[in-house]
């Protein structure tokens, strides 16, 4: 496995290295010997003869063997003669930190380019990296100034950050945290090795059991989700900082690594697919993985909250609360054993937060406690508050929860009140993760309860013949066209009939009897409301006047004569008018249903899936997406309502995604809106859509030589 | 002033003292001889002869002299009996630690009762309170084990918390952060003594220009509006944490001070209308203060991320972002200015995060990028990024910020990438306020900026005449009555008629032409539609069978014979349903508006306000409230659409705030739903609507002696 020789290779040579320890270009070396790097260091640099004991050397060519592993501490320009010269030295890994690549603007797109060229088959990690930390096996290959401290803390949490600042800021936050961390890598540019890469490799590393991210774009979505497939697989849960969630930091993320961000909410519905848990805050990132790596995942909402300071627990509850977990007060027996445990019967034990006062500082009342509460039906985890009296001894709160869970099937979390970042560490370090503010007691609660949830499987379209469009149905089709496309995956619509004169609506209209509406046909105007070409509630009677008036108007306006009418029948009523669309992210098809009418775009109650390639929803999962409107209650029978054609909507979301699957890449965008889903039993219409296939490239004729 | 004794008492008895420091009944003399109290202490145990050297008194009787304060170290029973004596030695103040009273059930609630009648004129903190704590003079009154360390930092920030265990958590974190404090109190149960008071107080207090307040509930919103308004007109802003927020918080916080919480948004609504700041977090709740007390306000929302490390200033302008702030790039000439300061044109100068690199660390580049930045005509604010290369030297930012801005126009807020407290301390100490959390600078900057807003004032209704409601007009009113309620302060109704029988149902129908709604009269059945008693598009020829039906349908549902019908005109259509509404909530009045129409309730789009009483919304806030509907743009003329008639709709919110005000608690919940808002030129009408008069309560007839 090529990535483990980066994390643990034998000999490495530093290239560009400095004799002043105090330097970026002197750190690698410094940081080597001080955590006893057992394999060889080779320094380059044709300045100095030695640096700290160790024989330099000239150049790469004058290196007495070919290195597994270089670092590259030159500027940019030259790094991409290095990296020639080491790839023909047969190095298997440069890690390249100069800046001026990717991140700089066109010059440096083509830079590095040239680094990429010049690599051939060496894999390089960078540039513009601060490198990586093997913490399992003590081997830093990195200059970020958060090393000189030294002291990390080995553990099961691996770190991919596309930022080598926040992996310096991780490394020092972790430690003081009593977090341990196993392997952390900067991947920055990604010329080459990207996230998924090293989400491949902690994968498979026997000493990571939680992975890290701190993402500003995913250049690959489709190894991504390998990766994270696999990572699954193992049980090794994600936990993925992505920022760019608001303009300004969006922006910031594409001029910091010369990456374009993908639109938010595609990045929630991505890694909602794969099990990523997203982190929402920085906090969060080390918060989480604390949790993960330690506690089992919660199986239900309910938490007892332990406390002998009751503005602490009261906090906890709240924020507990503002997620959607229960602190539900205990039952009866419980009750009874808490008060049993307690020799003057002091304390609020029949609340929640349950409050043993200063009894709590007594370690056989505390463990009791504590074993009556991860005992009782009641709760599916608990939280300790360590007070004022009791952060100088934290081991009193681990030895009990110790002694009081072995099997260990509830997830148990403590609350630091005070500011006591000892008592933190070391209840961390000893097994029960501690936190300093309730938010982050709940994120890591509400993390333990996803990663307990199974992601919802997509599935291959189930069979369906494969469906021939048009040879001429290209770029934006107009209305007809893009219901018929949609009628082909079984999505019904309106009765309808393309007219192109007043005689032939007045025949049109009286062939269905009854109200119409009549509408331009048009490729080009696509609100077509908006301009005067939508007309409801005629009849054959009236009709052939309004299209004359309809004709003049939306000529005026808009200076198009429309290709022509349509007449469709009315929509009977009862019914509740929904979008159901998708377009191409970055990321892959996303897949959007949404309360539809003139108040939609205000309203936004609108959910989305990613569709992995070739993959469509499931009848479950689509009927997840519909109760996951706001405006579900309107399908359901509200308020005395009839119930609508639930079923029928389902039928249609599954029928959209598979349209998506099958299409591929052809298809650019798509959107049926309105989508009338009907009373029961009427099933669903299409009134309107919208398509836009890939323009297939027009061949060139074939120029004679003569 | 009564509360300046109990700050800075010249005498405190300390009845209950013990001998064993490491008890709680031990810790006050402790602390007081740590501080170096100045004044006399009177310990009172009648088991021992002195405490640390300090004579100790049997009773209180037998104290030498009249304490200023006695802190009562008693259990609940003994300390009812403690206050009597105190009361009667003409002690000012007694500050009870005991629980067992109010928070305790009803028993507690009778002891709590006992306790107020002992202390007579004597004032009572407390009871179940942890005590206070005088930084500024360094006397503390208090139990909590957080005064163990002795380690304050004295300072501007004062704080008043309902938990003792909170006081104790934010003595230690702040001192932690390099905030200083001026005065804590616990305030807890609040038999006497609220936190009003110490608003009042510290609003004029000199040591004092911020107030923190940690609450569970306000049980007296009139004291707390005068303290708040007072603290404001004094320059001092409050921000408070109000627990709560969640179903569990809130009966967390009942069960812990035996308070009823209020419902969230009415805080929201009463903190808004005071200027409050509301701290989102826990965090938030010293966090802020930082800011706020050493910073300016903020005029703008655009603000400068100055780095030395890309993914941390990323990461704060991403938190900038998501609360609607700016973080534009520089404007030219910045650039160029930003690059004359860089030796070597390094870093990434034209962007935002402008990042400086490690050039960052030379003193005279640091001082002018900061310069340029906060004469940039681009910028409201600075943030510096301090980053594992900087944390060492942590003098290098503040005094750069220092000689950079010395009219201090703009705030400046740094963030600290690694994990380094002392750096960030020093930092907020040297005036610089430094966060650990991205979200942190975000919500500090949000502070700032609210601080700079004057909140919207309340006023008077103008002139309006005395409203007579007739003396029958008493609990609920049918429809018809409530909307001449609502008619007699202006408030538009749709032309209607009663009628009993179908003959005049035709008649009214005729009189009105064209097409009317026919609807039950009942003060009983609240929603008419959901048991039939409700048609609509009817005419002359068809209400009078309609009627007939209606009467059937109502009565076979819901076992009630209607008290009559109403016939209504039809609204012209093109217009938009809102609702207009209040009612009482423990803070004050609650003024509700909101999108109307079937999912109402299910979109959840309205916006309230709090008024004081006897005080109307003036029309620039009734505007306010209604451009903060999602629902706006239907208003405004949203996609071509007519606009609406706003100018009576803003007249209709006045009016009914007008309603309220006169009407004062003898109005307990009234509500037009729908409110149509007509295109303009054709203003509003009144559709349906509902109105609860407090009942009077009915004189019992006189009962003869004989």
């Amino acid at each position: 496995m090529a990535i483990e020789t980066l994390f643990n290779p034998r000999s490495i040579a530093v290239v560009g290295a400095s004799t002043d320890a105090t330097k970026t270009s002197g750190l690698p070396i410094k940081f080597l010997r001080q955590q006893g790097f057992a394999g060889a260091i080779y320094p380059v640099n044709p300045r100095v003869s030695e640096i700290d004991g160790l024989p330099c050397y000239a150049s790469i060519a004058a290196l007495p063997a070919q290195p597994d592993v270089a670092m590259v501490l030159l500027g940019a320009g030259r790094s991409v003669d290095a990296v020639r010269e080491l790839a023909a030295r047969g190095t298997q890994h440069a890690i390249v930190l100069a800046s001026g690549f990717g991140e700089a603007g066109e010059d440096g797109r083509q830079r590095q380019a040239m680094l990429i060229e010049a690599a051939g088959s060496m894999r390089i990690l960078g540039p513009n990296t601060i490198g990586l930390v093997n913490v399992t096996d003590g081997v830093p290959l990195s200059a970020s100034g958060a090393l000189a401290s030294g002291a990390f803390l080995k553990g099961p949490v691996g770190v991919v950050s596309q930022s080598g600042g926040i992996l310096g800021a991780l490394l020092s936050r972790a430690a003081a945290r009593g977090i341990g961390l196993s392997k952390l890598v900067s991947t920055s540019n990604e010329a080459d090795l990207e996230i998924a890469d090293f989400i491949d490799y902690l994968a498979d590393d026997p000493q990571t059991s939680v992975i890290a991210l701190y993402v500003e774009t995913i250049r690959n979505p489709a190894s991504f989700r390998c990766a994270a497939l696999k990572a699954r697989a193992a049980g090794k849960p994600i936990v993925a900082l992505k920022i760019g969630r608001s303009d300004a930091g969006a922006r910031a993320a594409a001029s910091h690594t010369g990456a374009m961000a993908g639109s938010d909410r595609a990045y929630d519905a991505f890694f909602r697919e794969l099990g990523v848990i997203r982190a929402q805050t920085f906090g969060d990132l080390i918060d989480i993985p604390a949790a993960l790596s330690t506690q089992p995942v919660l199986k239900g909402k309910r938490v007892a909250v332990l406390t002998s300071t009751g503005g602490a627990g009261t906090l906890v509850a709240d924020g507990l609360g503002l997620i959607g977990f229960e602190a539900p007060v205990p039952d009866s027996e419980t009750i009874e054993k808490l008060r049993a445990a307690m020799p003057d019967g002091h304390g609020a034990l029949d609340g929640n937060p349950i409050d043993i006062t200063l009894a709590g500082l007594q370690p056989d009342i505390l463990k009791r406690c504590i074993e009556s509460l991860l005992e009782s039906p009641s709760y599916d985890a608990l939280t300790v508050v360590v007070g004022s009296s009791s952060v100088a001894q934290p081991e009193l709160i681990s030895d009990a929860i110790r002694a009081a869970a072995p099997a260990g099937g509830k997830p148990v979390l403590a609350y630091v009140s005070p500011h006591a970042p000892e008592a933190a560490a070391r209840l961390t370090q000893q097994g029960v993760p501690a936190f300093n503010a309730p938010e982050a007691v709940a994120s890591a609660f509400c993390a333990l309860w996803i990663a307990g949830q199974l992601p919802p499987q997509a599935e291959p379209p189930a069979d369906r013949p494969v469906v021939d469009l048009p040879p001429d149905w290209q770029g934006s089709l107009n209305e007809t066209q893009a219901k018929a496309l949609f009628a082909k995956y079984g999505l019904p619509g309106v009765g309808e009939r393309v007219v192109s004169n007043p005689d032939d609506a007045r025949a049109a209209a009286a062939a269905f009897g009854g109200q119409v509406v009549l509408k331009i046909l048009s490729s080009t105007i696509t609100h077509k409301s908006d301009v005067g070409g939508v007309a409801v509630s005629l009849d054959a009677d009236s009709i052939a006047a309004r299209l004359g008036t309809m004709a003049s108007e939306v000529e005026t306006r808009t200076g198009i004569i429309p290709d022509g009418y349509l007449v469709q029948e009315m929509v009977p009523p009862g019914g509740l008018e929904l979008i159901l669309g998708c377009h191409r992210d970055p990321l892959g098809a996303v897949l959007l249903l949404g309360m539809g009418g003139v108040a939609a775009e205000l309203m936004q109650d609108t959910t989305i899936r990613l569709l992995a390639p070739g993959l469509a929803l499931g009848r479950d999962e689509a009927l997840v997406m519909a109760r996951e409107l706001k405006t579900w209650p309107l399908l359901d029978g509200y308020r005395g309502r009839p119930k609508l054609d639930v079923e029928a909507l389902v039928t249609s979301i599954v029928d959209f995604s598979a349209m998506v699957a099958q299409l591929g890449e052809r298809l650019v965008e798509a959107e049926i809106n309105p989508l009338f889903v009907l009373p029961v039993g009427q099933g669903v219409r299409a009134a309107d859509g919208v398509a836009v296939l890939q323009l297939q490239p027009v061949e060139s004729p074939s120029v004679g030589l003569d």
